[in-house]
């Protein structure tokens, strides 16, 4: 039942990534964890710096065996639009103040980092990482065609037919298309965010007709009736980000994880505010208060930096009204397990359902 | 395969419903030709007065034997923002000037709106219609206790978890279960619109999960894929609203009908524009122009009543630019068939599916 075209390209048991979510969320434990129960572990490797990168992977190594992949984040070029600058720098005085965070950010730039993102490259190549997916738009000819030399598996993220079609074209091996439930940051990179929010239901079907290499589904999945209905839809596979952020293994700060067992589906909105860029998460008082001024951010990652130490000062005072609770449209679902378990459970639901329809 | 507790009360051979689209799209032919398939074949008579609700009736029952039912919005108290009036009035003024339209608009009320329910239940309760669903909110108790008394099945119309019990509290005998990608309004009546767009592989589980009552899954579903993937996400049956209105049977307007089989996925967005109420269709030059005025416009049915001549008339001059064309978020899929061959393909490839799973 569960080996496929993509399980053979990943060299895994069962079609289930486990989501690269950044920030500190993917520890080495959780990772090691799913690769462990059959899956593959992903490192979210987005803000890591080449030193915490090579780290995480040496650890990831320690405690398993099996294959595991890294996701990296594609930098774009941006303006830095000081007016908009001083506008958040305004808006979000109060909230410092009220947190007692002193540092001023420091301001990232492309080429800072286009030079990271080339350096995390590098340390893929040399690790012989075997698999790398990416997000926030598409590598170029000449990292595809190095990263391929060395048989690293690439995987791409899609969030319209139209960016599915540009994954498989640009020789993307696998592609992650996510649907509009999908907790954290929107993938999109062409075209609007706002006209890119299409459910799984519609994406999957919609995007297998239009391309062939496997398809993995992102968004809303927790559960085997998630993975059996991604299959159903045309999916090879499933990537789960919150159902294994709230594993006891994930780095998630424990108010994050607390703030998913206990929400309602109705509860995670789409947001701006902490990043610049539209992402899901649940609703707390940073997003309600910042709800009026979206439009007028700075861009990503400009606010995402702007936005960092507010986070942080949040989680270490434990009030989760300032951080950024990143979560999938399904937090009714969620359920505190170790992965391996999660895992299990989730395979043998599948394997259930399947001989009951 | 097919026959469960939802099939057999509504006593059809597929858990397969039309969804009732409102504004002439449910032609008597078309529900006919439904309910002729073992579907389950609705009008949508929102919009209709009482001698055209009569008159349907009775063309449907000369089409078909088979059971079919009826669906009626439940009328919601509303006040006269003279100012938002006045705003929306000058607003659309220069399209009605291009369009050539001189009729004012007489605007509801809620009593008359009431009034109007009331004779259409009455209708309903006199036909003895089979089945009598509900968009926009719930009857009183005293209504589903006329139509329980007589024997009338009662489906509701939920969008959020919370809406689906409380559809099970009232009473209803089945719950429609509207994910983030229908077409046409949203049915949310409990908690803001922008809140409660839940995508179904993350809404019916949920729901699921919640309510005993057979569930309804709505939204982007157009083939044997949706269906199949609905059912394992806990789904009893399906509505499917866009694969039904580009049939050749459907009073839509033809212009509607190609708009979507042109439309990609992310060419179909939300918007306040035309009704006050949020709904889902292809975008265009009025929903465009309309967009920054969003927030400030009259609310439902207020707004819906001032933009009726302009839809109408860009319908008559056959430019889709000032058209509602509602659709869901899988236009990719939609394929002009008549109605019995797009359920008999569906049956088909859902056998199908089911087989090779």
């Amino acid at each position: 039942m569960w080996e496929n075209e993509l399980t053979r390209e990943l060299k895994i048991k069962y079609p289930i990534i486990q989501a690269p979510m950044a920030g500190g969320i993917t520890s080495p434990e959780l990772v090691a964890a799913v690769s462990n129960s059959g899956g593959l572990g992903m490192i979210g490797a987005g803000y890591m710096s080449p030193s915490q990168l090579r780290k995480q992977i040496s650890e990831v190594r320690r405690l398993t065996d099996y294959p595991f992949g890294i996701n990296l984040f594609i930098p774009s070029e941006f303006r830095v639009d000081s007016e908009k600058l001083n506008l958040t720098k305004a808006i979000i005085q109060p909230f410092k103040e009220e947190l007692v965070v002193k540092e001023e950010p420091i301001l990232p730039t492309y080429e800072g980092d286009l030079s990271t993102f080339h350096e995390q490259l590098s340390i893929v190549v040399e690790e012989k990482v075997p698999i790398c997916s990416f997000t926030f738009g598409l590598p170029s000819p000449e990292v595809i065609a190095r990263l391929k030399e060395n048989s690293i598996v690439l995987i791409g993220t899609a969030t319209t037919v139209q960016e599915a079609i540009m994954n498989e074209n640009a020789g993307m091996d696998a592609v992650v298309v996510q649907g509009s439930e999908a907790g954290g940051h929107r993938g999109t990179f062409q075209g609007e965010e706002k006209q890119s929010l299409i459910g799984l239901m519609s994406l999957i079907p919609q995007v297998a007709d239009a391309i062939r290499i496997p398809k993995i589904a992102a968004g809303g999945i927790m559960d085997g009736r998630g993975i059996i209905a991604a299959k159903c839809l045309g999916a090879t596979g499933v990537q789960m980000g919150t159902a294994f952020l709230v594993c006891e293994e994930s780095g998630a700060n424990i108010l994050h994880k607390n703030a998913i067992i206990k929400a309602s589906e109705n509860q995670v909105v789409l947001t701006k505010a902490f990043s610049g860029k539209m992402a899901r998460g649940i609703n707390n008082r940073f997003i309600t208060e910042m709800r009026r001024y979206e439009e007028e951010l700075p861009v990503y990652p400009l606010q995402n930096e702007l936005t960092k130490a507010i986070r942080k000062a949040s989680a270490a005072i434990g009030i989760p009204e300032y951080m950024s609770l990143w979560s999938g449209q399904s937090p009714r679902i969620a359920k505190k397990l170790p992965a391996r378990e999660l895992v299990k459970r989730i395979v043998t639901e599948a394997e259930t359902l399947r001989v009951k329809l």
